[in-house]
């Protein structure tokens, strides 16, 4: 089927099952030993990137809408999936698809409410679909020219990430399962974007009190082997639905 | 007009200027002298009362849309109002709603995008409408039945604002131009529900370094008179857009 006909398509079946002017976005920021990378696709026809977004169907809940789409963009289930922003300026979806016909599905205004998740890259495998032609990890300090107001979407997303740090912990799923103390920093110091100070890391973290110390280090090494740790699943879960730090 | 024609009236304009399926719901919040309140609304027809809100215009930012609701409730102008979260469960917004005909407006489904701000409900006027009976300051500890998911959607609001008390500095506009620290925490023990220990309190917020510290205390009285503060306007504006706290 050529391009602009796979978009019609879409475009009619999306009228029937699917509400108007709103659409979703995820920004996926991916993390393995020590680099950090955001999920992008090209649709048909574009030169530039999108984040991975989709629209919400008549019958679904919001929530459960981001899901769907990210679990068809990366095959990914169960991943920790937040709501952080509703983009709605005037203009801000109506740029970048003037090569359609105006009475597309995708050329009407849009409110995009945004979402972001952060995986282990390497567990995940981006997926191709119909109206796109490629679905990519890129390097967050070598990111590609952006669709619409995307690249704003990713920033905004970002600083929210990177605030969340201080008051929900993360490292689950990303770090393997025993770790050490300056691994966990390293985790720390890719998503930051800076390097912390040692001493000071540590103490904050063994603080929150989320993990379990392990009697013995890593075998092998001719130099005293670092301890090791564990997130402690009943904490770690109570910070993440409580928060790390007590508030006032 | 009865009851019935005025919203007849007002789907049939909403239906030309507005998109349909989304709304905005504002948690209003208003201290004055140690008390906390919400505005709330009752629509015509209603028993149960609601939050402010309204619906976006074509032409319209969302941002821009959500200062009108506001200002037109309120008469409030340049408040402090932040977008907190988007509602779109399945059948949010379709209850109560059941005693006007199917094809208006207000039955369709509607994803809300909730708004908070925190104002002195002395210097407002709240405003009764064409569609409203009502619109009154509600404290918080003894709030009427509210209609949909409006109550969900207020309990949201105030933790996040709870929440961002810890990295945002609030008063400005809620306290006399020089005020005592603990006439500041009264305002925060208000609006956290909870007593803070004087010492700490006064200690954290010092720190932060964002007042004016005033050689004079207050005439009158017969005991030492307290130490007078009033907001660094510079450093309150920068703490608002950077935070409060460095992060990690």
């Amino acid at each position: 089927m050529d391009e602009m006909s796979v978009f019609e398509q879409r475009s009619k079946a999306f009228y029937q099952t699917h509400l108007p002017h709103i659409s979703i976005d995820c920004v996926v920021f991916g993390f393995h030993i020590n680099t950090l990378k955001v999920l992008l696709v090209k649709m048909k026809g574009q030169e530039k990137w999108a984040l991975p977004g989709g629209f919400l169907n008549k019958e679904q809940d919001l929530n459960e809408a981001a899901k769907t789409i990210l679990e068809e963009r990366t095959g990914a289930e169960k991943v920790f999936l937040e709501q952080f922003k509703t983009f709605g300026e005037l203009g801000r979806s109506e740029s970048d698809l003037g090569y359609m016909p105006e009475d597309f599905w995708f050329r009407q205004r849009f409110l995009s409410i945004g979402y972001y998740a952060l995986v282990d890259y390497e567990k995940i495998m981006p997926v191709v679909d119909e109206i796109s032609i490629a679905c990519e990890w890129k390097d967050i300090n070598d990111l590609p020219e952006m669709m619409m107001d995307h690249r704003k979407i990713y920033e905004e997303a970002l600083a929210v990430m990177r605030f969340q740090l201080n008051f929900k912990p993360i490292g689950y799923n990303l770090l393997p399962e025993e770790f050490t103390m300056p691994e966990l920093q390293k985790l720390y110091e890719t998503i930051l974007g800076k390097t912390l100070s040692r001493g000071n890391f540590q103490r904050k973290m063994l603080a929150y009190d989320i993990f379990i110390k392990h009697d013995k280090g890593r075998r092998g090494g001719a130099h005293r082997s670092p301890i090791l740790y564990s997130f402690d699943q009943d904490k770690y879960n109570h910070a993440l639905s409580r928060g790390l730090k007590e508030a006032w």
